[in-house]
């Protein structure tokens, strides 16, 4: 079998050592001992000997302290060595950069919460001063929790807009002068680890598949509901960002019915609402759920709206679930008039929930992207016999 | 490496089978030498030569006839064996059964077209009536291209609706007496092979992928443009199906709009259209281009829909190449202003292009299927190790 590995020792080290990484990791309130880890793998014990050596060494395992009731030790006389994975051997940020708000989650390599924070943010602030409110945040955080910013390994940041796959915001409009800006070069000047930055909805999403109301659910589309809704989607378990990272960004939409952006369809005058007055638009559905009938005609407006939105996607898409989040979330009589006007309309509905994770999940779904690529880093030795097992959805090797 | 394999020595001689059977396929005008296999593989020599008998045995691997141009001969005094794949070790079928029509394409085994025909059907044909014709539509193909049945090794088809995985049409109403029908089953009576059933713009795009308007772009929408349009998509290359196999049905769009179906909007009297009268329309669009102001209307508030339905999976999904077809596609005016309101509307507008494969779309993506089914048998070797090399983008193995 030397032809998989083309031979190379330190692969088939890497390997093994990932391996038995994995295994420690499977269960992290476990220690297990080298005969366990043997069992486990499948490796012998001198190999997994040195590879735990190796790992100890790289400071992601430690051996874990003598459990007095542990049966091993009185049984054979001496203890049996046991090892953990080191969870604390680094941290992770996840942050959110809002138009109202910043907030931050930081975590350790498992991913288990340290700590969290929130700062407001004027609607109106300028890009430089929405990153350094960022910064004082995150820098509270770490103070907080009196974790060194060196031990952070990766940092996910998720925010409205078009991102690219190196942080720059290609279109932004929610945010004054977020458009253009290099997001992602401007916060790895604060940050000695990879800086993720993606789409606030895209960010949602995987929030609610990792912690929230779509746990096990592999295809689901999260809306963000808000006055520019927004959606990322999960397919088969993997974000869909699109070929140009804007798939989802069904607020333009809008546009097509000319006048009837969520700001007008809102208003009770003839004056459409600010874009970003989220509170504007709280007072217009507490009036509407007082009874007023002007307030009434608004909402239901702002609904058909949403639900001729939310239907695109799921027509497109085809989801098995649909999570509502954004603002609109918080505020009664969203859910069951988009549950029956989708029923009405698709020829497939998707189950309908609320987002479980509420005003936290663009935060958490950052701090899920910088986990995802520490683990990438951690658990992936290339595939270097992909070319004996094809995907067969892919093309075959030659046809005419 | 004994654990990769897990010490089965059939699964070894699958894998190195696999990778025999490849090589071979990779140019197929070029018959090769054990020697050029063994270098092409890193089998050894006796490894290459067990394999390439055991896949003669199989019918796969042929010897080829002695080149007397081949330098190897002349140099050594004896010619060397050399070895091709057996692309006519069977044949692959794409249908469609459309409103209209039924049509069929036959391929050997590396997709090289072997001939093709069609048929006429009333759009009013019971589903019995439909199946029958295009049973008798394929005995006549296989008659003329002297094809015996057996030969073949699977059967792809491409027909509107929803489809089940087990090719059973859970929703179609374009044609009678569809929806509920097990097409799958019926059509397996007929073939002694796998027989694989496919949304018509699923398997459009798909062809277009293969050999039309979309060849190297893997992030791909086609709109099939009928009075009940539908789309298919490739995401990274991939089919995306939808969870309940519904992605992409946008007809449904139009009932938001309440009235506003293609068919009224076309229409130039009271009455609207029959949803399926496609020379009707032919005729509106004729009479437009011919500068009657009536049709006009009719045809501008037509794409403003086609418009719509086709910026919501714009941004719905964010693909590199929108390839329009179906009826629409062959009438002029459509690409423009589709073209001009996508740049409008979508934050970043996908190219637009026609379908180059026009009506043959849909059975050569059929076929396509077909190909695929094979050559995933023929390619793949189940991957083992698949645990050793994890998708970085799915879940690790152990969070709290």
């Amino acid at each position: 079998m030397s032809r998989l590995t083309g031979g190379d020792p330190s692969l088939l080290r890497r390997i093994n050592s990932t391996v038995v990484l994995r295994s420690l990791c499977a269960d992290t309130t476990t220690a297990l001992t080298l005969t366990e880890l043997g069992r486990a793998t499948g490796l012998s014990r001198p190999t997994v000997e040195g590879v735990v050596e190796g790992l100890i060494e790289a400071g992601l395992v430690a051996e874990a302290p003598d459990d007095p009731a542990d049966a091993r030790i009185s049984r054979r006389g001496r203890p049996a060595r046991r090892f953990r994975f080191r969870s604390e051997a680094g941290h992770l940020l996840g942050i959110e950069l809002g138009p109202h708000r910043v907030a931050a989650v930081l975590a350790d390599l498992t991913g288990r919460l340290v700590g969290s924070t929130s700062r407001q943010v004027d609607e109106g602030a300028s890009a430089d001063l929405r990153l350094e409110r960022a910064r004082a945040t995150v820098a509270d955080l770490l103070r907080r929790t009196d974790i060194a910013r060196d031990s952070l390994r990766a940092v996910g940041v998720g925010t409205p807009g078009i991102v690219e796959a190196d942080g720059t915001v290609r279109l932004g409009t929610a945010l004054p002068g977020w458009t253009g800006l290099a997001l992602g070069e401007r916060l790895r000047r604060s940050f000695r680890c990879p800086v993720l930055v993606e789409n606030d909805a895209n960010a949602g999403v995987l929030a609610e598949h990792w912690k929230g109301a779509a746990r096990g659910v592999d295809d689901v589309v999260m809306v963000l509901a808000g006055l520019s809704p927004g959606a990322g989607s999960l397919i088969g378990g993997r974000l869909h960002r699109g070929f140009g990272g804007a798939a989802g960004e069904i607020g333009a939409l809008h546009l097509l019915g000319r006048e009837a952006t969520p700001e007008r369809l809102l208003s009770t005058t003839d004056e459409p609402l600010h874009p970003l007055d989220e509170a504007a638009v709280a007072r217009v559905f507490a009036r509407a759920r007082g009874g007023d009938e002007q307030a009434g005609r608004a909402m239901d407006r702002f609904l058909a709206r949403l639900v001729h939105d939310v239907a695109a996607l799921v027509l497109a898409l085809d989801p098995e679930l649909l999570v509502v989040g954004g603002w609109a979330a918080g505020l009664d009589g969203v859910l069951d008039p988009l549950r029956a006007e989708l029923e009405r309309y698709c020829l497939r509905p998707p189950r309908v929930a609320l987002s479980l994770l509420g005003d936290t999940a663009v935060a958490t779904g950052a701090l899920r992207l910088a986990l995802d690529h520490v683990h990438a880093e951690l658990f992936t030795v290339e595939s270097v016999d992909a070319a004996h097992t094809p995907d067969p959805t892919q093309r075959p090797p030659a046809l005419p």
